[in-house]
């Protein structure tokens, strides 16, 4: 089982998250590239922790939105959002070959998640980013999502990934946030609910029946002193039931 | 011999000189990165159009600094100058790569140019990211400058690249561009020096004396129909010499 | 009748439009205010230039999107929108005042235009900026929209305009650009269309029956030699028929 | 005696410093406007905040480097400079007019702040800027700067401010921060000498002898926890000494 975080996601002088905490708890770092968050500066560095920690690296890719985190949706033109996403992969890739190692996923970040989820163009342009910088790399995304249904469809690995702080609904997508049950605060409870994604593949819906959720990777949190407590305690779990956490790529 | 000058320095919606024009003119290409200009799908355009035609692409770095087309000097820190210059070449390159090409060579643009060739940290930091990069990608630059003293001291080749529509001082410097004989306008004169230099490694100084100035490429403009029409008799005269222009990378 | 351009739309190097031909045509300059175009000392320049001639400035205001020139749709919250909005308005009325003017009217550009045209919140987030900058400010906005209602019931002045080269629907909106009919490009026939709008108040639809456009304001084009050409035309076209154009501000 | 602080340089979902804490410890705000640091919404908020309070608003001008923190040198033409600096300003007038309050003075930040301390032009572009803005405001910066001089001769209010936790030369000028003595860290001792400036306009320097230090303003920081309470002590022991702070503007 892999453990993911997003990281670097800093800016110049402006911090975000604990990078070098986060670093010790997590297989895989969604490492940001510069368009919503991410410096070159704080890219290299990264890179180079990850390497040296066997921490695999993905192309955290979002819109060019600084002001706005990459978090607000835009309705980008499929030539232009393919190219921004380009660009992104191959300027994080240089820091990871300066480290030894390549990026070796990629995964859409805020907005562009959210809408890369269900629309097709949004969809088509970071599957064809991915298809022409390298298509060994997988995409991580949400089971069933329309990204992944297009990834697969063009010969890229979808990797799925679960999340442990979140609500399902019984269909198997999550609460959205405005509504009761989103969030999973205890560390305990989202522990277990991690070692279940894991061991049995299913979580308990918001609703009360058992959803499957297949996956290959969990994300975990560390933008507060409390998000980094809970990614321990995850990890510690998966280690004690004997799943060791190792990259999925 | 070798024809560059500078390409893909429009922005989103805002054009800069005619790329068509100058890729059949070229056989270097020094294609914008996006921090004091040039666009994602600008770039990758570019980079396609180069690759069709033989074209040879190299990075042309620059401060991140758009509002002022990367030409005022900013005082970087060391390690923030190298790796914004590693992070726009490695974005470059992944356009190339996508056109089945690769970045072949690096040419710092407008106040870095100008600042690398005096300054002992910023040259040093130009060439610690191509070093770091891709140490077999050569350095295009002014002849003696600092740049290609420190380019050459860590082991990268300087190429040294001429301006046939620039006065020279007799010690091989530029006329700065505010002295009487900076520039030099008219077509015929401007292709018969590019010769000269092509054939004689030579070039008459602004106060008489003929200068040494053994280049491999000479720069040529394209902001400006002029311009172009010039460069286009630049390479006319090369190829009644009987100098194919070839990219030196 | 007043008539309206989008002025000041380059930034930096980067010019876009012709702003001293329009500055003699138009009545009304709709002046970039630097986040999707326009830089301080082109603000600066276009507001002396406009004062000098008594054009009226308005702040062309639009989303923070340089790359996308401000016409992909972007997903702000309200709060955001709003404080955009207003320091853009702030930004150019300080350089209205240095011209010893102010901005008279606010115009949303691109995207923001068309979101604000039907979309609730941002039409709510542009009216509150000029209800909190200032109240007696008048918005340059499509009657009928969105953005006219809430501007109008908050007790701001919308002040209609029409655009004489584009094909109208039977019920008064546009044809959208991607359908027949959408412009129109012959010189005569907008100066004709042009003066029936400011005379009748009418213009013909593209199925055919007579459309009413009460409108205080046309909108001109000067982004190509064509564009000032057909705008000198109308303005032409308006003075032969004794409508002498003025600022409607 | 006044009491000043940089304020509102976050951008957007980066916060830097405790904006709360020190509005209640200072009676004047430097707030960032945008360029270097600083984005709409930061920038309302600490203006409602700060009139509510009382305290006054000024300027805090920066170079256009949101990557840098305009911490580091440009070398801006002098109209870029000047219009740049007046842009900011005029957007945080907008905000402190829409909190029922004015720009009360402005402040360069960073880089700015040194060069325009011993740089002609950037010292001249800064104070034509005020000149051309609003020729009462105070202009905030080192006595004896080039700056101050400038300000002067152009007829501005040159307001001379002193730093407690900074280390000074026998000639009144600071103590570079690479050198030993740069800064003072002991909340006693900071507090003692904002104290002997404020009562005796006087500081004792790095190599011992008194200096006269004839301020009207005391900057203190709020960047850490410990700049906090420093602060707050410094502000305590003026209140101590029967010198009520007050905004000098």
């Amino acid at each position: 089982m892999d453990l993911n975080a997003d990281l670097g996601e800093g800016f110049g002088i402006w911090q975000l998250g604990d990078d070098t905490a986060l670093l010790d708890v997590v297989t895989s770092a969604n490492v940001a590239c510069g368009f919503h968050a991410g410096d070159p500066s704080t890219m290299r560095r990264i890179c180079a922790d990850a390497a040296a920690r066997g921490v695999a690296v993905g192309a955290q890719v979002g819109y060019r939105d600084l002001a706005g985190f990459g978090r607000r949706r835009i309705e980008y033109a499929y030539d232009a959002l393919r190219d921004d996403v380009l660009y992104q992969i191959a300027a994080l890739d240089g820091f990871c070959r300066v480290a030894g190692a390549r990026v070796r996923y990629v995964k859409p970040h805020g907005a562009l998640y959210n809408t890369a989820a269900v629309d097709q163009l949004q969809a088509a342009a970071v599957v064809a980013a991915v298809v022409d910088y390298d298509r060994t790399l997988p995409v991580l995304c949400q089971p069933g999502s329309v990204l992944a249904q297009l990834a697969t469809g063009a010969g890229l690995r979808a990797v799925a990934e679960g999340f442990a702080d979140r609500g399902y609904l019984p269909d198997g997508r999550l609460v959205p946030r405005t509504a009761p049950g989103a969030l999973v605060a205890d560390p305990d409870e989202v522990s277990r609910r991690a070692l279940r994604m894991a061991v049995d593949g299913e979580v308990v819906s918001v609703d009360g029946p058992i959803v499957p959720v297949r996956v290959e990777s969990i994300c975990v949190h560390g933008d507060t002193p409390d998000a980094v407590t809970i990614a321990r305690q995850v990890r510690a779990a998966l280690v004690d039931a004997g799943l060791d956490p190792a990259p999925f790529a």
